[in-house]
């Protein structure tokens, strides 16, 4: 077992009407607020009205358009500056992982002299951050209980995950009520990073029957209520519990003792979604499998073995290679049940720049330190294998 | 799936030589400590030495002595003094959950100017406490990962669960070697106090996959490693997962989302260690067994099932009554097992003061809102049931 430092401080404030305490909680970070968010659709849901309702006493800022795949230039820039010029107390991201994900950037460049991509980069350590509260409208990525970002560069093809304690937020309010309007789309694409997220700590050296279970219930609990939310969009109990999952992905609580895997579907995908602006959960859920199928050897064996027997109930009576191949094939079967393209081309990613990519994630991402070391080659292998 | 509000602000410090960090983390709270410890054992193991090494330049006063189901006369009281005074700014608590529970009653109680008892009872709530940081030396009550702590008087057989969320540790330094010297008996008792606090979470209405899922994961952990510990005390392994299990049990993740169950046993057992002074995880895991049997019914039987099922791995092919007549009986064997005295007469409590301590559970624990509610009759057939 490994040693750890951990410490998650977030506030959850969850269920129904969570945001009744939204007041509150802003009310101790001061009267300048910054509020970011998306493409307008928590305007479509009531949402919107209902902050600038509850803060009708603060002097807020809007930040809007932020997208998903979050970028350096406009957002983050943009943010930081509206944030110097008004004083800005404290940041409310409304919205998914996206706009958090942002928010968390801008909150660390407001309180940083130069350039924000230093900080971004690790070139400069922040110093301080704003205060972040987040309201979360779409169940996937567990930044609203983790202290990172990631921020896209469009002109450098860039996507990079930025950490930093300072950026916890404060407060998260979790109403599954908000998630009800999200499309099939973006549910399915939502649990497929949350899923790999659990992925990418189970299939690791050194874990323990602890976190291996936490791993495993995790998976089975995704699975089931991704399931009834997309038959039933508005099943308060499966969108309540699978909101709760993905805020468990990312904040470590799933590999603690654990050696670190290197998180590599994450470091091939993010080089996808840079070069192409692709949807993460896709992405992932398009690498997941064929990632799998290429590590799977006599000492990742075991591994498999034990996720195919308790994440998918595979005969335990079975020889393990055949166990280890069932359970890749349902992994791809399972996110394909639920609606997402399987292919990189139906992605509109083909070989054109295949390469380039690969590269580019052999050179940036470290996957030669991952639970199995990947090289060049092997980025390559997968990729294709995913096209 | 119910609202909740939660947060575990602490920092969890694992791992060997974790006490590397304590002066840096100390630094940041000031000067003068208090240092709380039990009977010795700290002394033996070289740890008082070696804090007293790394904390050189504090000054630093002592409150050593501190019981097994800490108590309000003298401890807490004397704690109090000393605090105010040394003008205490931080408390360092070395030792188990009962130095670590004595500790949080006494930062409270030091920022109070009347009877700290006040503040245990409810009476008057606290507006600030002493911050505290510890270093675990017995992996069981979890104390270092919740803002509660249990208090015993003597003088009204009370024992008190006072819950703040002031009394988080800022840190606890959770070095698994510290537990090699545990004996036997206290190994398995930390061990059931554990495994009973799942317990209390997972008999509940609304519970989730996933928290079953946690659940039973941590029971699975617990039994277990619990036998490797026994099998070899300095198994670093297994000693390391176990701190880390019973680290979990008390914060409330195990069951964010689910009903509060009203821990029926905990409830039970108070009384049992209030009259009787007995060690909390044997009372715990006297009653438990009794308690599952006297719930048993058609409306519970479902969660006996699964328990049975995924916990013990008992054949689900098996009629469902039978499952769960198995799983408690799976139950109290595991317990007498690892060398728990499993009837209340084998330590101490016969029919004396039986109907006394049924009368007081009755009254004081609200075991009438329980999971599955428990009138005095109920209470006084479970005890009995245990003799």
């Amino acid at each position: 077992m490994q040693n750890f430092d951990y410490m998650t401080p977030t506030r959850l404030i969850f269920g129904e009407n969570a945001i009744a305490k939204l007041h509150d909680v802003m009310a101790g970070l001061g009267r300048r607020v910054l509020l970011t968010y998306g493409g307008g659709s928590i305007k479509k849901i009531g949402l919107y009205d209902r902050v600038k309702e509850l803060l009708n006493d603060f002097e807020i800022t809007e930040l809007p358009g932020i997208q998903p795949n979050p970028k350096y230039d406009p957002s983050v820039l943009e943010g930081v500056r509206l944030c110097k010029e008004n004083n800005i107390d404290a940041i409310l991201s409304v919205g998914g992982g996206s706009v958090l994900d942002c928010s968390k950037a801008i909150a660390a460049g407001a309180k940083y002299d130069g350039d924000p991509w230093d900080l971004i980069t690790y070139k400069v350590k922040a110093k301080a951050a704003l205060p972040i509260v987040d309201i979360l409208t779409l169940a996937a990525t567990g930044s609203e209980y983790d202290c990172g970002g990631v921020i896209s560069r469009t002109d450098t093809n860039d996507k990079i995950g930025y950490v930093d304690p300072l950026l916890f937020p404060v407060a998260s309010f979790l109403d599954p009520r908000y998630t009800f309007t999200v499309s099939r789309k973006q549910t399915a694409a939502g649990c497929a990073d949350a899923m790999n997220h659990t992925i990418e700590q189970y299939f690791c050296e050194d874990s323990t029957l602890l976190n291996d279970g936490f791993c495993e219930s995790m998976l089975r609990s995704l699975m089931v209520n991704t399931r009834k939310c997309l038959e039933n969009p508005e099943d308060y109990t499966a969108r309540a519990e699978m909101m709760l999952c993905c805020t468990y992905g990312c904040n470590g609580i799933l590999s603690l003792g654990s050696s670190d895997s290197g998180w590599p579907c994450h470091g091939i995908e993010h080089a996808l979604s840079a070069y192409y602006d692709i949807t993460h959960g896709e992405g992932l859920a398009i690498i997941t499998p064929r990632w799998m199928q290429h590590i799977l050897n006599e000492h990742t064996l075991d591994r498999f073995v034990k996720y195919g027997i308790n994440v998918f109930g595979i005969d335990a009576s079975l020889p393990e290679q055949e166990i280890a191949r069932k359970a890749i094939d349902a992994t791809y079967a399972f996110f394909e049940s639920i609606g997402i393209p399987m292919h990189l081309r139906e992605v509109g990613i083909g070989e054109e720049r295949l390469d380039e990519m690969v590269h580019h994630i052999a050179v940036n991402e470290g996957l030669e330190n991952a639970y199995v070391p990947l090289t060049e080659k092997d980025i390559k292998e997968i990729l294709v294998a995913s096209l």
